[in-house]
């Protein structure tokens, strides 16, 4: 699969700017999930496939497997996707960040071993460490630029050198578009709390793909966000939301409960493309 | 183990500020090694063996496990050197940034999974970030602040808002000295690629830990890093090295040859505390 060959297919003959994050928390699953040794990836399972006709990727966040030694049940649940819903690419989120022999190790990890279409990356260590994941010229390679939580603004919207006030994040919106993105395989996370941001940063990189978490649980602004972040026909935007969808339902119909949310998120959000 | 006063313990009594890194690599394993499926726990364990009394730390970089679905031989690894060498703190080299529930899920992943000692974390994402490794009182949590790759400076040495000309990495070693370290059980990366900026950090920062990769294969200045880091009781320091010891012998005796490399190496660095 093409990564930005699919996300294009999915947002056009979908409809759907959709992304559902995979983040599985044991202690809120169903309790007739609990205790099993393959509860994670019955769970994502169950998900993935109510959900997967209505999303333009689906985001499986590393850390939920890691901290419970479930790396093969992440391998299994992409697997599963690539298998039954092959149209639909795999953000892996793991915000690696790393150089030179360490960061080739992490773009094993990510696009050999687990098979993931893109992952996000942090900028923090700069060109090199990004060039590892850039070799893979079929992936996606999704940069943190501007994000949702309150400590966001500690370092990236302080003003970087130079007389126009550039901010840090603007700058990473810069690198990419005009240095970084040469393949056209780069992605860029803004967080959905801050619109005007979301905007700032489509008007720095035309039509790169935005990440945005922060809708749903986090309070972000769904017309907000679409009306900043959409490209001229309609795409340009991976609108990620987890434990909303996640955690509709408690009970066996869990998945159901899911694919309604998934449903009137994503209608929402085409109220407004 | 509290990573803080074993880390200081180590330098004191075993006379070393050196940090053998773990970035065990299968290609360049000696021959009786190749093909056996412990051969990473194997080789490293050996280091392991050969150098501890030599080491102020060991730091693990989880890349190299994770790319070769190796995770069961990284907790082995660290189980063993708490079980045989006891008084030698183990960071975990993993640069994580996230926010929240995610970030607690990485705090959980290296503290509690792999019951490693401290965590390196990248400072991207701001405070929130770094709160739930904070929130283990014992564990320590090393910013990346001013690394050592040519892109480090695309970032790190742009200046940040003010009439001073900080720097971002500057500010990065402000936001610790002044807030993030409430508990004193922060330290921070810096490059031994810039002595002048290790200096400029430890004038930032008092007598937080600095963890300086980059001599050896990178080609950092002993003497610099040493003469511009150390504090005044002439700790302060972790002087990473990891290939130059690793690969320093080819045959069955390759550990023998990583104990005089890694001798060599602290003898360098105690020659100008």
């Amino acid at each position: 699969m093409h990564f930005m060959t699919a996300l294009k297919a999915a947002w056009q003959q979908r409809n759907s700017l959709l992304c559902v994050g995979l983040d599985p928390d044991p202690a809120r699953f169903p309790a007739h999930l609990q205790g099993r040794p393959d509860a994670i990836f019955e769970f994502c399972k169950a998900i993935v496939d109510a959900t997967a006709d209505l999303v333009c990727c689906f985001k499986p966040q590393i850390a939920y497997f890691a901290a419970r030694r479930a790396e093969d049940q992440l391998e299994a649940l992409i697997d599963h996707i690539h298998a039954k819903h092959p149209a639909t690419p795999v953000v892996l989120d793991a915000k690696r960040g790393d150089i030179g022999s360490t960061a080739e190790q992490y773009a094993i990890e990510a696009f050999e071993r687990y098979d993931a279409d893109a992952i996000t990356v942090s900028p923090y260590m700069g060109r090199d460490t990004i060039e590892p994941y850039l070799g893979y010229d079929d992936k996606g390679v999704i940069l943190l630029c501007r994000t949702s939580n309150p400590g966001g603004s500690d370092l990236q919207f302080l003003e970087v050198g130079g007389s126009g006030g550039e901010k840090l994040y603007e700058r990473v919106a810069r690198l990419v578009a005009e240095e970084w993105n040469a393949s056209g395989n780069c992605g860029l996370v803004v967080g959905a709390t801050f619109p005007a941001e979301i905007a700032r940063v489509r008007e720095l990189t035309g039509d790169v793909p935005l990440l945005v978490p922060g809708i749903g649980a986090q309070g972000g602004d769904i017309e907000a966000t679409v009306r900043a972040g959409r490209t001229a026909d309609g795409g340009g935007l991976m609108i990620s939301s987890s434990r909303a969808i996640l955690y509709a339902g408690k009970g066996e119909d869990f998945a159901a409960a899911a694919r309604q949310a998934a449903l009137a998120t994503r209608d929402a959000i085409n109220a407004h493309r």
